[in-house]
């Protein structure tokens, strides 16, 4: 098995025009002749089968759909279909599968990759009116909805309830669970709930050809047989489209507090963070940081924003919080913790907020770091998952190897999850700055054994780099995946997947004296 | 996609020879032509890999190998293999894929489904000599170690530490790490630490042709491409053999309280565990039940097992434990806790244990029922996972349909997984009892859209029934999987997928009425 047949496939089918990014290591997509252009039949197609009103093709709303929020990435997709139901999207994706029309799945446009805009002309599908609830159980915890419910209103519906959505991130009011999920997104309780591989209790999918695997339950176990949902958590869209979720929802927390800290250096930073796993345990619910640079620009662009502490400097902010079902409980424990970490002399300052408004108006700054990013101009942005101790060094090493260029360099992420976000700003788009921002950032990644893509996915922007992280062998069996349950490619194509991909030098020499050695394996 | 070819395929290579299972609704599996018998020549190239020591074919040892540890079902293999290192695990694999040799994974051989043991003549590959711990990681709480390292002994290890695995289970002092996940157990702690497929972080899969799979990662977060390893977990050795193991451990609780509490029906059990949902919330660890005929089975088999409330007799049991980092906190939740109850009479009577004796011996007796089973003579064995409120009605149903014969039903299970242990004691096997439950209880449980195995997996005894939980489209999805990653069918085969798929009536007739429309799909 791992034939290399696909990869060869994919790579006799490029075309000349070449995609639109802007200020990327772009390696020249080109179209793929494969695919069918849109024709006028296509569009009496999709109307026969999701009225008229909804095959969009006025150029306002083709405009708007076809660019990413950040304004990065830009498609020259023709038509944005929206069906409202599994049956519609069934049809839907058998015409195109027959057709070999590429289909880009677009969910709440949030993602920071480009993977739900389209490269070329494929067809954009958009699954906002796939916004039913289908039933929540409260004894168990247990929704079940269809794909495009927005995450903000999830959790609204299950405030009622006393329930909450296993996971929050900062644009829950535009994102889809349907592209949390196909993104597997992370998120600012990941500490707490875990990851939606673990939380996901059962999956619709239609698949490229229209097929619909339905693995939808309310229950929490099931082992009879391959868990095959798993597949399309995290496959951003390419190996079939979500269309309905079932997901385990955790109470929602009778009390919460959030500290906000100062810590001196990046070693006091990691000594309250062993603390915090110590003495607030299973209250624990969010472990996150930003340094300076991330602090000044969030308040510098986006003047609304409140300091926290503004009468400390420090060059690290810690958000630490805990939700519990017992106030009293876990403010004794958040005490101790703070005692302790006073005492030791691991915080210059804090402050801890115990009301919603207060804890909204911290949560607003962390949250608004990537709004405040793009207000102040363009952001080379990755997402790096490192072992704890040597996170922060990216950030600092990126800092000084650019110290030549007007840019700045910020630093903030998931201390938790072992997940930084760099970011470097500059006004303009800059070859020289991506020159020496990539491969470097990934080779330092791939030398420490980490992901070069913790949580935002690969998308179009990082696909290439797929080998820094991924083995060869694994490589090939996602191609084989691939290439088994999308034949034609029609999903979401030059994405995650790339036609070449480029391994660090390491793992290169390895793979040509092991494949020196057999000619097939 | 999703083509028939594979099923066809198996339906071809059916020989004469059947298998020997004890009292099963054993549909006639016949000994597959496509395997080739072991030869002198296979024994010798498994010697110079492995040397003479870990390439077994005594007597003594083979009858115990090939035998599950009910001795309900009893191979046929000729040879045991104990590779100690991943590399040679991996040209052992290479070579049976080339001769076409059958190869069954055995880890503890714990399991309840027959999964572990050959049917025919299947070479046994054992695990337990890969049993190296490669490292803890005391920040993040990730261990990475071979797949043979048996749970308790983790366990051990990791509480120096301070940690804990993240799951437990009655065998754990013989099961072994690989094992568990590839049967995705579930065991005693889910409620609070979840499933494999959120704690699991990387795993080191050799794929049937001996192809090295290795997405071993200390690292929380990697959304880079599809996430493979899920496959692998559950999928019971038939997809690959595990050879390492990556995985978050939680810190070990400064605290744990055990109650055990006698309740007057099941309406009650139910409102105590919504009760405990709010009440210990973050801190509860373990919900389980048994009935009195599980309690007074396990009390006379095993006169050492204590009876925790000598002075109540319930026809409820309920395990109610609590693990926390604050022993103040816990003991003050669960008064709370135990006052409502009280006062809401929920609960008849009850025990509350605080050190760690009295609570070993109280998890001994819940531990135990399956062994005192086992003591009493032959068990039909059934795990199902039940929307929580009707639950018990299986058993109770079964009892009903049973009273003509002299059989003792019980129940028992992960109230707070909706996971009920169905289990009917006989003294031997009766093909009329057998005749009375299957496919009653699977039929009973289709019809409710639960699963047919919640976690001890389909193994053989199960397997014809996986159309009861999955559907059509997903069990054709699982075989091209299975096609994909073992194109020569060697690895555990009979088992999970089996040569038929037999569907509940309802399902047949949608099936038929669809596929009678289209030829293909």
């Amino acid at each position: 098995m791992i034939c290399h047949g696909l990869l060869r496939t994919l790579r006799l089918h490029a075309q000349t025009s070449t995609c639109k990014r802007a200020g990327f290591a772009c390696q020249a997509v080109q179209r793929d002749s494969r695919y069918a252009a849109l024709q006028r039949l296509d569009v009496d197609v999709f109307t026969a089968i999701l009225g008229s009103q909804n095959v969009v093709q006025d150029t306002e709303t083709l405009q708007s759909s076809n660019r990413d929020w950040m304004g990065k990435y830009v498609g020259q997709s023709q038509v944005i279909l929206r069906p409202s139901s599994t049956q519609e999207l069934s049809k839907v994706m058998a015409h195109c599968n027959d057709r070999k029309l590429a289909v880009v799945p677009q969910a709440g446009n949030t993602g920071l990759a480009g993977g739900s805009v389209p490269i070329f002309d494929e067809v954009i599908l958009q699954t906002a009116q796939m916004n039913r609830i289908h039933s929540f159980d409260e004894v168990s915890g247990a929704l079940q909805c269809q794909a495009g419910c927005i995450l903000g209103e999830l959790n609204e519906h299950l405030a009622a309830a006393g329930y909450v959505m296993p996971l929050d991130l900062g644009p829950k009011d535009k994102c889809q669970i349907g592209g949390n999920v196909s993104t597997n997104a992370g998120g600012l309780k990941l500490i707490r709930y875990g990851s939606l591989h673990g939380s996901v209790l059962g999956l619709e999918v239609v698949l490229a050809n229209g097929t619909i695997i339905d693995t939808m339950t309310p229950l929490r176990k099931d082992n009879t047989g391959y868990d095959v949902k798993q597949l399309f958590i995290g496959a951003e869209g390419t190996l079939g489209i979500i269309s309905g979720v079932s997901i385990l929802c955790p109470p929602k927390p009778a009390a919460v507090n959030l500290m906000f800290l100062a810590v001196q250096d990046w070693s006091a930073a990691l000594q309250t963070f062993v603390r915090a796993k110590r003495k607030l345990a299973e209250v624990l619910s969010a472990f996150e940081f930003l340094d300076s640079s991330a602090l000044d620009l969030t308040l510098h662009q986006l003047p609304h924003i409140v300091n926290p502490l503004p009468d400390h400097q420090a060059p690290f902010y810690l958000l630490v919080e805990t939700s519990g079902s017992n106030g009293d409980h876990d403010q004794s424990k958040l005490k101790d913790f703070l005692k302790e970490a006073k005492h030791d002399k691991l915080i210059q300052g804090g402050t801890v907020a115990s009301d919603s408004a207060h804890i909204g108006e911290i949560w607003q700054l962390r949250e608004n770091i990537s709004v405040a990013l793009n207000k102040a101009g363009k952001t080379y942005k990755y997402d790096m998952s490192l072992p704890v101790a040597e996170m922060y060094g990216l950030v600092e090493d990126v800092r000084q190897r650019l110290q030549k260029y007007p840019v700045r360099v910020v630093g903030y992420g998931h201390l938790g999850d072992s997940n930084v976000h760099l970011n470097v700003s500059t006004e303009e788009w800059d070859d020289d700055v991506l020159h020496d921002l990539e491969p470097y950032v990934y080779d330092w990644v791939a030398d420490r054994k980490g992901s070069i893509s913790a949580e935002h996915g690969l998308g179009q922007m990082k696909s290439q780099y797929i080998g820094y992280t991924k083995q060869p062998d694994t490589v090939d069996m996602m191609r084989d995946l691939k290439q088994l349950l999308d034949p034609n490619g029609i999903l979401n194509p030059y994405k995650v997947l790339p036609e070449h991909v480029s391994f660090p030098s390491a793992v290169n020499d390895r793979l040509m004296a092991s494949r020196s050695k057999s000619a097939s394996y």
